[in-house]
């Protein structure tokens, strides 16, 4: 493994309010960007934390890709749901109001759903879901995103990783919280393979013929990553059938982009990502109380059933995050090196030195 | 393979009718029961349709299991949400009932959310939220059921293969329709194996150990299914959470069983499955002709998108089923022999012979 230095959470929280701010993103909005991106960091998401603090976010600021002052508008609107559009603002803004304004609907009405489009990557997708927890409602919230994904008997990029988050509320447990890509693994995943040079698990991706390959190479090169399920004998047309889903919610009932006109981060136009969120209150169906004794009910009921030979632990989904999240605010947010040196490069940039104190280094 | 008889569509659906009037349920129900069985036949979904009409219908209906006048009644409601009680009624009845009171539900409030507690096996999830289709809706349908699939790391059948259906419109292109288990194969496909002697592929299902096998014997046998995805590095925890997800709705949000506690079919108690539907008017959010035109780019996108070698057509979730559906209106439906012998033996037990005319036999 590489060196990893470990960093304050709040240390690199008010580094990221600053980056954003010299980005003429107004303080009120940096410090729920940095909640965001760090929100991954915490759980063990590194690869939608702050490592793309630049790449996806100063960079298409610089080049006015993104609005830092968008304004979000109103498309359609009723008592239960709610269509915006957020003129290009940064994800993160812009999918904090829209659940944000879900939810005070859902109050109102016992469920509603927001749609946005022309927004850009907005992290990860179990904040905004996780947004419903202490409202007592269900979150949800899908995303679309760049193309790697083919579809079954495809050979070309055609659909994101497109997520599905889902977040319910407990009682003495852990809340679940369903964070997952419709893809069996995200593009970063191919990356650590190919630069420690090993292969990949087959299945996981194809090449530009569509054949199943297990060198990471052939994948990011032309190549496409696999949708949930992987192979047709494996059902793989299940996940690319979620993959759609999630596109037909965030791209086409938004009025964004969809399939494989999704701009790429890297690109110089506009990413017209779409979002979709929706609340739902829990009395609106039963007694709260009941419902989260319930909650408790069906998780211990996983984790107390029989292991498999050689396992201890059943866990319900979101528990490992929440684990990590803990260990991290205690003991810091480690980053590689080489993060911490593109953080470097990027503050130099923008006359903003990123000297944190280093709390210590995991080798 | 074993030989199939052929028959008239509307001479099954009217020995369908006679059946269930002959126990008890009035004739109008009958015909919604019966269109809902034959659907998963004409679809090709044959594991879903007729030939479970004595072993989960019949039967439970002369034990008493399922009530045929059993009255729907309210939990709670609101303008946008509806928990209902089954009354152990006939899941078809039951699904059908909710799903329309949901859609009426969203014609006032842009989108309606109903649960079912207290209910029986429905058929097909798809047929239900196909309901949506006509009304310019986005249909949802989730239903728990018992026990077959093992969590990731556990070795027990603690989730059912709990399906999510989603019907989407179009415009030219036929309606996108997902109608998938979140395990990766449903039962009836080991016992196919298991009935022709031959292993099952790797990653289906495992034994009473947690173990993966390839042998249909030990999956039956105290083994259990396994979820989309399958093993942990092909994230079959994915499909783990999914059928979670599917068990939070249906189960704990409606206030039935879930987990393990959805008794069998076979299972001399109520079986308490737990239903779950949403409907969601597409003008809520968008002009209904601009929503439809995009998404038949999107579901153009993906046919026309290249394919990989060896492949010469990329489907969208539904399309075969359609086109399966359209054949057999016309042709008829198959029958296995064995299967026409075991409606000869429950139409028999009922004294409704079971004689209709034979289209032709498929060797």
């Amino acid at each position: 493994m590489a060196r990893s230095l470990l960093f304050r959470t709040e240390d690199l929280s008010e580094y990221i309010v600053q980056f954003f701010v010299r980005h003429d993103i107004t303080p009120k909005d940096a410090k729920i960007a940095a909640d965001i991106l760090l929100t991954a960091d915490l759980r063990g998401v590194d690869s939608h934390g702050i490592i793309r603090l630049d790449t996806y976010y100063g960079t298409r600021l610089r080049k006015g890709l993104i609005d830092p002052h968008a304004p979000l508008s109103v498309v359609r609107e009723t008592g239960t749901t709610l269509a915006l559009d957020g003129g290009h603002g940064l994800g993160q803004i812009v999918g904090y109001t829209a659940m944000s304004r879900c939810i005070e609907k859902a109050r109102q009405s016992g469920l509603a759903m927001t749609t946005v489009r022309n927004s850009n990557h907005y992290g990860i997708a179990g904040y905004y879901a996780m947004m419903a927890l202490a409202q007592d409602m269900i979150g949800i919230s899908f995303t679309n995103s760049q193309p790697l994904v083919a579809p079954t008997y495809g050979c070309k990029a055609m659909l994101g990783t497109n997520p599905i988050a889902v977040a319910v509320p407990s009682g003495k447990e852990r809340p679940y919280v369903l964070d997952m890509a419709t893809s069996i693994v995200p593009i970063g995943r191919i990356t650590v393979y190919d630069k420690a040079g090993k292969p990949i698990p087959e299945g996981w991706g194809i090449d530009h013929e569509g054949k199943v390959t297990t060198n990471p190479k052939e994948v990011l090169d032309g190549g496409a990553l696999m949708p949930l399920g992987g192979i047709d004998l494996m059902r793989g047309y299940k996940g690319y059938g979620l993959a759609m889903l999630v596109d037909i919610f965030s791209g086409v009932l938004a009025g964004s982009a969809f399939g494989d006109e999704v701009a790429q981060p890297s690109n110089n136009k506009p990413a017209r990502v779409g979002h979709f969120f929706a609340a739902i209150r829990i009395d609106a169906f039963r007694p709260v109380e009941e419902f989260k004794q319930d909650m408790d009910h069906l998780i211990q009921m996983m984790k107390e059933s029989p292991k498999a030979v050689g396992q201890e632990r059943i866990y319900i989904h979101g528990e490992k995050e929440f684990e990590m999240a803990e260990r991290r605010r205690s003991e810091g947010i480690p980053l590689l090196e080489t993060v911490v040196d593109s953080l470097k490069a990027s503050g130099q940039t923008v006359g903003l030195p990123f000297d944190l104190e280093v709390l210590g280094v995991i080798e």
